[in-house]
């Protein structure tokens, strides 16, 4: 499968998104376009790839603008042309890859996807998903801000499609619930409970209301939310989990026993590190674009990027897009680039 | 002070109420009437209160009925006008009480204190608040459930009133920020937007937009948002830190190293869980409310009870109304009860 790769964003710079592409060549059988600069991406790959197999996977598609992380997105793509990310959804459009993976300005990733490939037909919004870990699996949230207005048959289309992607993680019948502020039918705000209406008659496996305490659960597959509460959920458990770590660290270090202690105890904290590592749960979709994409958090490693890229080539694998369409009624599409 | 409990709310029963109580006269100089069923608290109360000096700061007030956790507010309100929570707001009226503490059902607190106490002038929608840890000082969101669907004013008179009450923290002049999704002017959804031009025009020290990250950094004192919003936010961080604590314990019980480190770190974990436990910082107030009430969380323990007195207190004693009512422009309104 050939992915392209977005070698200019993301806050690390090229030298990780490299390292995660070499990371993912060695795991599945890919070709990956490296989007960007040339002399620039040039000069870190001959220092990286020595070897002849692994370089073969890789190749140089020049773009000579990039696109910062605090531009507006629409603008940023309108005049930056030959950007990275623009460069990178024009080679899906060429049929030169089946996705793109990106860790740079996601506004701008998902603005580019919208205007190179389009949306897959009877999509109102596409949006952005993102995967939370859990005590079980993990469940996919939708969506985590691209719409923060959005009317009852957006998050309605959420459902279907995030469900759709719960496909990559062997799911077959989701459970997809409604984030809101109390269990019982008829909590909520005025959109929610008109969206309640449209998932309660829908073919999808909707098991109703789910609260915030649910998230962490793992009793639900599919969280449905508008992208203004999924992007505050998403951001106030990254902070918890950050101010937590540092507060149980500000504890520990006061005491010399507690030091020693959490020594010994340093595998498990790992390995919990590791469960809750978003890094670990690969980008977050853009679903309801003719095509596939993926944005990685600016700070990705090159882990993420590598899971990043095996999370596109699932979703290209399990027809993710076809899914979409199909049960948004649109049999009479076009085949969708990308899948 | 003289603070009127609802002794029969909360999961864990009158005893668990009965020994907050008991905690807080402890500390304070308090007369605190218990509401609830008589022949039953007085029982609990023989068993406790041996010693005359705290038994005499403590009461029974006679209570026949008792609003059920999943009851309906309004509903519950009107038909059971015996209930414990009516009683307490009705002891408010005649000015027996300043204030009232539950551990019950907080959507029926709320529809009580209304009836009973009505609104501050000028307010036109009461709400709760609830005080979060961070890595420096507690942050008070406000509103956290009340209000699901709102309009730009009554985000603008959640932050006057958030901020009238973090004068319990000796905070002169809070910093006031609004949640969204970016911090840049112009983001978030309509109704925050439209916020925004109300609070930077204000007397408020707005801080301009707030992200979810930064709930938990300690760098701002007072956070506004829909009901909707911060209702999700407090229980997906509930939810967060018992999945994350679950998650770590399951990797320390994995390995016996990690066992022994975490019994020698033990202490630092205990310091940790009390600096993030909601029990520390009391209950959730009710602001805009003619009176004090406060809501405790249902499975809140004795120390948290004792804690939500003391914060009672403090709102009494500064005046957190008055200065509500004043910088809503309700000089003229009549002194409220219970300030």
């Amino acid at each position: 499968m050939r992915i392209a790769l977005d070698a200019m964003g993301g806050d690390h710079g090229p030298e990780e998104l490299i390292s995660g592409a070499l990371l993912a060549v060695e795991q599945a059988d890919l070709q990956i376009s490296l989007v960007g600069d040339e002399p620039l991406l040039q000069s870190y790959l001959e220092r990286r790839a020595s070897d002849s197999k692994t370089a073969a996977c890789l190749r140089i598609v020049h773009a000579s603008q990039v696109v910062g992380m605090d531009e507006h997105p629409v603008d940023a793509i309108r005049k930056k042309k030959d950007s990275s990310i623009v460069i990178a959804f024009d080679l899906v459009l060429r049929g030169e890859v089946e996705a793109v993976v990106s860790a740079g300005n996601s506004g701008a990733t998902m603005a580019a996807a919208l205007r190179k490939l389009g949306r897959i037909k009877n999509v109102s919004r596409p949006g952005i998903a993102s995967v939370f870990p859990t005590l079980k699996n993990p469940v996919v949230m939708m969506d985590v801000g691209a719409n923060v207005d959005c009317r009852p048959l957006h998050l309605y289309q959420f459902g279907v499609m995030a469900a759709a992607f719960a496909r990559i993680y062997n799911i077959q019948q989701p459970r997809v619930g409604l984030l809101t502020i109390g269990e019982e039918t008829g909590k909520g705000n005025t959109l929610v409970k008109e969206a309640y209406e449209l998932l309660k008659d829908s073919p999808l496996n909707f098991i109703g209301n789910v609260e915030g305490r649910d998230v962490f659960q793992g009793n639900v597959d599919v969280i449905i939310c508008d992208g203004f509460v999924g992007n505050i959920c998403l951001k106030v458990s990254e902070g918890l989990a950050e101010a937590a770590m540092q507060m149980l660290r500000n504890e520990i270090i006061k005491s010399p026993m507690a030091k020693l202690g959490y020594l010994l105890a340093r595998p498990a904290f790992k390995a919990f590190k590791r469960r809750v590592d978003y890094a670990e749960y690969g980008g977050a979709p853009l679903l309801g674009i003719n095509g596939t994409g993926i944005v990685c958090h600016g700070k990705s490693s090159a882990q993420a990027i590598k899971n990043a890229i095996l999370e596109a080539v699932h979703m290209v694998r399990n027809n993710v897009n076809d899914v979409i369409a199909r049960n948004l009624g649109a049999d009479d599409r076009e085949v969708s680039t990308g899948v």
